[in-house]
């Protein structure tokens, strides 16, 4: 915070071209709907068109010139991107001074990187290795070998059971577990028997996961989370799943044992998925909705409901649904011969 | 435990009114089903009512005399908040020992208040202020710059995020992530983007969260709850939303980002609202329903299903979904010219 | 990991009978489309047949031999308990040193049995007891009173409240929260008023619990989780929920309070339970299933949908939904005195 920029530097830094004053000086950004003088905004969703024309802001990063706008623009091809760039411009990094805390255990076989943070009561388990200039904040759990990358923010009381990689530029936020064991049973007449879950968990470069989001380890072989993909929080990932990369996967969806989900996939919040399915390479599934079988992208590449349907299908459907009692009153007239155009 | 009282003294403390003997001496407190001699119990369901009746207990709070009923009663007007008192009255509240545990790690420059519990294996940010009398459990995280109020109780492994605020006599349960960021990224043709999440979080005074729900700070601004809300455990608020005042929400319901929840609202558990949208004061959304739009209180003060209708409209609709499949062949016979009515 | 056997020792091990070599040699265990050779495999899901026609494996696991198999099978009556056994055979558990670390923060008061693991950054509070050979791992929180039975494993960051008594052979899995207040609070024209919740829970011998799942305290009385139940990731189980023996309930199903779970009760993926309701032994309910009303078995086995109807019922009419558009048509048709077969 306090930094000041010409918003002709702040549009070399943003990718962005002025149009307005150049030489207009901004320290700060702001909502559309609260930006005053000497801030930066930005306009994605056209539903706050209002708040940009009347903005006092000192530039509004868009698309295009808003008409009846009385403010400078910052235009980019992609202004959700250059808002990201300008947030990072005004808001560098802090990060915690690098240091092994002596109130942390670490064991004396893990391997530390250069420039690592291990806080307070952080646990590093047998032979675990942490990759240059990662962060483990206060209370995460690291279990024997454990291998993580380089330039990772791990928050507090996260857990990472033993065997686990995690990858480079991965951020785990506070209270996720990675590696916990599937949930595997064998009926037996004395009752349920555990299947040791013996495999173990990757999650590529790039990736990041919310807070009290589970990703249970395989029964055999691996669970993987492929690289860029991004989970929000109190996701459920069961033994086995494969994610692909780059998908993007919101709060509180569940994902059952084995399914298999392409690349640039994205899921709605609270959806649910069974298990020793796939879905494929780029669909969408909307907040909510229940998948029982495997989706292709040639069938539907949006689906909603329960079950899950293509999305024009659910649309039509899902507004007819309070319409069912009128229906079966007009099926019931029909059966009594009783002609409902008429009667109206 | 082991408090005693006369009747007639434990009516006084709980503001009702005893029928019968009010030297009776009453020294615990009991569910309905299973209240004995000596006990006193309460009765707020009508379900219950044959319980009631039959109870030998020492007394029964309630509205009124139950017919038939052989022990004492405590009449309240608000038998609920009667009982709220009379298990206190029981149960007089212990609380850890105030003082600063040598195994905690507390950065010098946070001010600790009079009074403070702050238990072993709790790390404390820099310039973190907590509130007089606040008890932080063992494992908690407090980040850099959080401001605690007074008189708050901080459960094992909660994590608090930079730069949040907690109000007074707030109580956070275990696990539960005050300030993860939200879930924000800008689609690029090289991935995803993060949007750094320079917002922050407000939980005002007399605010209750449960055991491992989350509340993401918001991208810029604020995300707030408001004075006397309560959530459940394993809620989801994403950022930049807004709850009002006196609202309830039951476990695993999930908020999307931006969404502006009223005063006195009640959301059943599991439920899901979409992002952007409002929901007036006093509405009741049941449980599981998905709101995909704003809801007015003058459309319905109750809302169910998924989409949500209005109750009453979901009620019967839902009645009627397992006679889909009749329905179907009723239509079928009208469109083949058979009478339905005179075959049966 | 390097165990090597025979064929026909594994068999003995796992009460399976070898058709083929039975000196072959096998050390190791993988899935059915990964297995090679040296390398035990098993079948359970018919959906796999074709790979066990083509696999390398040393040995099949399996009900029967597969016709045109080419490798040597291993037959149990129960393959999924044979290969539960197989993997213990190949992968020994490790376990943490037993001893008590001088990390740690264990009341004087507490006792802690023989060969307890008492890690890191674990705190016991006044009068805990834990019994021989269980495994606390780091940041576990064991409050005032809190009795853990033999043989439990206590994964990194579990909360268990005060009182709270936990079994032998229990299994809690990360960020699990045991004995958090259950929610519930009178209203009064000043606000919700906190009733104190000042039961207990009560998880029995030989429970497993997932990460991050809640489990609340009882307003007066237990909270209980009979023998033998299985709980996976993120569920959450209200206050004076009761949960028989044998039940099984995946991953983000919520139960609110008061309900009462039969024994050998199998509960899908986001289910969710109204409070007060009895669910008898050995129903089923589906994933994502609402349930209103209490379940009686002799009504059906199976239950799906919200809200929850017997499943057949709900296969048909799910199966019909999304040709609710089409009847809607069909029936303004037949209003209008159109003979749609003869249309069409």
């Amino acid at each position: 915070m306090g930094n000041e920029f010409p918003l002709s530097d702040l549009a070399v830094r943003i990718g962005a071209r002025v149009v307005g004053d150049g030489d207009a000086v901004v320290s700060g950004i702001a909502p559309i709907e609260e930006a005053g003088p000497g801030q930066v905004t930005f306009l994605a969703n056209p539903k706050y068109l209002r708040f940009a024309r009347e903005s006092n802001a000192a530039a509004i990063i868009a698309r295009e010139v808003v008409s009846g706008g009385r403010t400078n623009f910052l235009l980019a091809d992609n202004p959700y991107f250059a808002f990201a760039c300008a947030v990072e411009a005004f808001h560098p990094t802090g990060r915690l001074a690098p240091g092994v805390s002596d109130r942390a255990a670490v064991d004396p076989s893990a391997r530390v990187g250069k420039g690592v943070t291990v806080s307070p009561f952080v646990s590093v388990g047998e032979g675990a290795e942490i990759g240059d200039n990662t962060v483990l904040f206060p209370g995460v759990s690291v279990g024997k070998g454990v291998i993580i990358g380089a330039d990772c923010l791990i928050y507090p009381n996260v857990v990472i059971y033993h065997g686990t990689r995690v990858g480079s530029r991965v951020i785990l936020h506070a209270g996720c577990v990675i590696g916990s064991d599937g949930f595997g049973f064998a009926p037996t007449p004395e009752g349920y028997r555990k299947i040791p879950q013996v495999g173990t968990v990757e999650i590529e470069d790039d990736v990041e996961i919310g807070a009290n989001t589970t990703i249970d380890r395989a029964t055999l072989g691996v669970t993987r989370v492929c690289r860029g993909t991004k989970l929000d929080n109190l996701v459920q990932v069961a033994h086995n799943v494969v994610i692909g990369s780059g998908t993007v996967i919101a709060a509180q969806a569940g994902i059952s044992g084995s399914t298999r989900i392409g690349s640039r996939v994205m899921i709605g919040g609270q959806a649910g998925l069974a298990g020793h399915l796939e879905v494929e390479d780029g669909i969408m599934l909307g907040a909510k909705c229940g998948v029982p079988d495997s989706l292709r992208a040639s069938d539907s590449r949006v689906w909603s409901g329960i079950p899950a349907m293509p999305h024009p299908t659910w649309l039509r459907m899902a507004s007819l649904l309070p319409k069912l009692p009128e229906l079966f009153r007009r099926v019931k007239r029909l059966e009594e011969g009783k002609n409902p155009k008429g009667e109206k």
